[in-house]
């Protein structure tokens, strides 16, 4: 199998010369390039390596306290010690105040190494966060120092099982007598338990009141309380799923366990809201990583296979087939497009002068980027072949770890509806044609124009529509090809300042209009 | 989880009245029908209950031996003694006799219904057709009453470590003293060795001069010699896959292996080949078993699943969210849409008159429906959000199990660079343009004129391009769109006659042109 290889010179490339993240200002080109590099050796050397023998043992189960598989304690151990969790958190309370584009680098190479892994280290920036923005100074010192030390790993409490996409049906209750306790179920949580950390954070979105989405309020529940004893939420089970064997998706019963409400009563969606953006931008990284490593493990396995031959009847490796070719060179694309949507994001939500546009972009990234993980993961399976099919070579992994990224963050249709009945025909549908027309501008001698001219009458479409959400999903499709002709039009306009520009070049011929 | 229903009807309509299937003089319609639902009951009481016990025990490899999961030999048992494997075989030597069609059918209903076990015993018709085209008298006396009853399954050796798509680098070598010996190599070798029959009998390709393709022979090579001893072949290996675990892949080593040749020497390519075409088809049929299955189990899931609010404000199930709508019936268009594909190809291959265009339709039908497979299992996943993610809810095995479709029996790239290279400017290309521009003018008023045009300058500009293989995916893809206009004018034609009329409808306003 291909180790993994963290593909730092295209996600540089992509930030510093396709998103333009020198627009934002606490973003330091080089520092950022120092700091990953030292990441990528570490998720390289010794958390990639776990990938593979954490799949196949998968998390248990015994007396109500999950375990992660061998290794993952120690790894974690090790990226605590070097400071990670608190990368992006507050200097004031023992973080190192980093920006989110430098979290945007070491979240995708972590995916790529271990997806399983950093679904369950993953939510401490988020949480942290929340507590900055909603807790009070007293709750962010007493919970911030330990998830910047890396003692307390965060978890999100959403989903039970009546209410999935469709929050409203939320039944988990908070009751508020000397302090808040919760009672109630929730489902697919990720991390729930662990044997990584010392401390959990559960933040639980629970009911207050009967008041359908305005019921809900969000709270810090520790899994142990002030006095040290255990609270009072139990793990039931962990699921069996497709893969990401090695993250422990819980089901959780609090029974009573003493809470404390963060933000205000009835607000804890608006809560909840201000993780999600990234969220899903961090999701759709995650769908880039996997596109990323699946091209990786395909191309490496091409450039080595003989198969068939050329022209001249000598035998070939397997890349010299134009089928082969066109297969590797759409996972590349799917990869550095979707990476490039991510970033444009990513770097309009930090530079804070376009929330609309941010607001229009998230969903087309999330959806791209997700679809673009498992599409990636197919074709290189394809490439292998009947090895693509075995264990071994990872590339079947990929597929099976990338496939819930379509589905969680919410689903990639309730994004597409969302864009169409929500967003197409106000101000972030007004800001994205702003930017379509800039681009068009632009670049004169693209066939942006065109596109735009398409995406206009497709909203148009929309608005005299009498159900707007049956149109969603071409409506997607229209706005995410007219956003991916500007996004190939600036890789290509810049491919020479990416270290391999002949193959920026190439994809580039592929994917301009 | 949603128990297995074969889908009898949709089958039956499309050999009936979209492949035309009474054009076949051997084809009884009743009597098809009877045995199908005799079949149709047994595999959903019987053998669809070992699909999800199978998938997470799988097969294991102790001395040398196969053992496949629990309840697999009694199942086979049952089968074999209900006279199942014998349905094509010819009645001189134990068999039924019947047509197939009929074996289409219940094998793509096997497939549904288990797909991992149909792979180990599905051979067993191919291998009867080899030996009554090229087996002596004595051969088939010999072979065919064991494969009738059931005592023996047939495996089919190709595959080598350095050989896969490319059979001209097959080594394992075939030397004949007082009989023939073959020695060397084979994997990914399906039911390799297993505990179901009480023999079995490879069907090897070996090379018995050193001549490129033109070098290789077929031969016999049963697991017991003569006089009642072990032949030499070993199982060295079973494979850990991503799907199919009920299904033992085998690494088997021939040591000075006895076996009989079977046809001409240096012939055995195209001994090979009179089981291709079947054997695709087949295969295409296994990918339409996984999308029907997926599209059943999304569809009842949708059909109770309360999520959201209607535009009355009241709650509804998921089926009535335009996005859901759409996935469920797309998925059911892949399955509808890759039947009538494949059993068009088989009606015209059994009606015998035009050779021409069953060369044309064959790698067609692998890649659609093979593809449709896949996709219509991730859509069923995505119906079913988290849950579809989970084991338990059985769609994501279907992925995992549907996936290999697309690469073995030819890697889906092959099969379009072949129609690219070799198919589309000669005659079953000219045959297949005939039929095109016959379908165009039984629906004059539908779409598919144009798409036939489009296809003539698709296929005139493979004729011009200097490297044909680099067009070979938009050929395949153009050639697609022709071929499903016609037969989705044909279903819309012949709707009626369907039990369900109303869902055929909706299903043809969305895939007529």
């Amino acid at each position: 199998m291909k180790p993994f290889q963290a593909p730092l010179d295209d996600i540089l490339f992509s930030l510093n010369h396709v998103a333009g993240a020198a627009d934002v200002p606490e973003y330091d080109a080089d520092f950022t390039s120092e700091i990953s590099g030292h990441f990528a050796t570490f998720a390289e050397g010794e958390i990639a390596p776990l990938d593979e023998p954490g799949d196949m043992q998968g998390c248990s189960l015994k007396d109500g306290r999950v375990s992660m598989p061998d290794g993952f304690a120690e790894v974690y151990q090790a990226y605590a010690e070097a400071g990670w969790p608190s990368l992006t958190l507050p200097e004031e309370h023992g973080g190192q105040g980093m920006d989110a584009l430098t979290l945007a680098v070491t979240s995708e190479i972590f995916s790529g190494a271990n997806h399983a892994l950093q679904m369950v280290t993953g939510l401490v920036p988020g949480a942290a966060r929340v507590l900055t923005r909603f807790g009070s100074q007293d709750q962010q010192a007493r919970h911030m120092p330990g998830l910047a030390s890396g003692e307390v790993i965060a978890t999100m409490c959403l989903t039970e099982p009546g209410a999935g996409s469709d929050l409203s049906r939320i039944r988990c209750r908070a009751e508020q007598s000397d302090s808040w306790t919760i009672t109630g179920e929730k489902i697919f949580i990720s991390g729930g338990d662990q044997n990584l950390s010392e401390r959990i954070l559960h933040l639980v979105l629970a009911r207050t009141s009967d008041n359908g989405v305005k019921g809900l309020s969000l709270f810090l529940c520790p899994c142990t309380r002030a006095d040290g004893s255990r609270n009072a939420v139990t793990v039931t089970r962990i699921e069996e799923k497709m893969g990401l064997h090695a993250s422990p998706t819980c089901q959780l019963a609090f029974d009573g366990a003493e809470a404390e409400l963060i933000g205000e009563e009835g607000k804890g969606l608006a809560a909840m809201f201000t993780m999600m953006n990234h969220a899903r931008l961090d999701v759709s990284l995650q769908g880039v990583a996997h596109a990323a490593r699946a091209h990786d493990i395909a191309a490496t396995y091409a450039a080595e296979r003989v198969q068939g031959r050329g022209a001249d009847g000598q035998p070939v490796t397997l890349d010299h087939h134009a089928d082969v070719r066109r297969m590797l060179d759409e996972a590349d694309s799917l990869a550095i497009g979707g990476r490039a949507i991510a970033h444009l994001a990513l770097v309009t939500m930090e530079r804070g002068d376009n929330p609309d546009l941010v607001e229009f972009l998230t969903p087309l990234a999330k959806v791209y980027c997700t679809e673009a993980g498992m599409r990636a993961a197919e074709l290189g399976m394809q490439v292998l072949g009947g090895y693509g099919y075995l264990r071994e070579y990872r590339v079947e992994q990929t597929y099976r770890d990338a496939r819930i990224t379509a589905i969680y963050e919410g689903a990639n249709g309730i994004h597409a509806r969302m864009l169409a009945t929500r967003l197409a025909a106000s101000a972030p549908g007004d800001a994205f044609e702003a930017f379509l027309l800039a681009q068009a501008a632009h670049f004169p001698d693209s066939g942006i124009k065109a596109l735009v001219t398409n995406w206009q009458a497709s909203r148009d479409a929309l608005k005299t529509a009498e159900d707007p959400a049956s149109l969603a999903q071409g409506f997607l499709e229209d706005s995410t090809k007219a956003l991916l002709a500007c996004i190939w039009s600036t890789i290509a306009a810049n491919a020479a300042l990416h270290p391999d520009p002949a193959r920026l070049n190439r994809l580039c011929t592929a994917n301009t209009v």
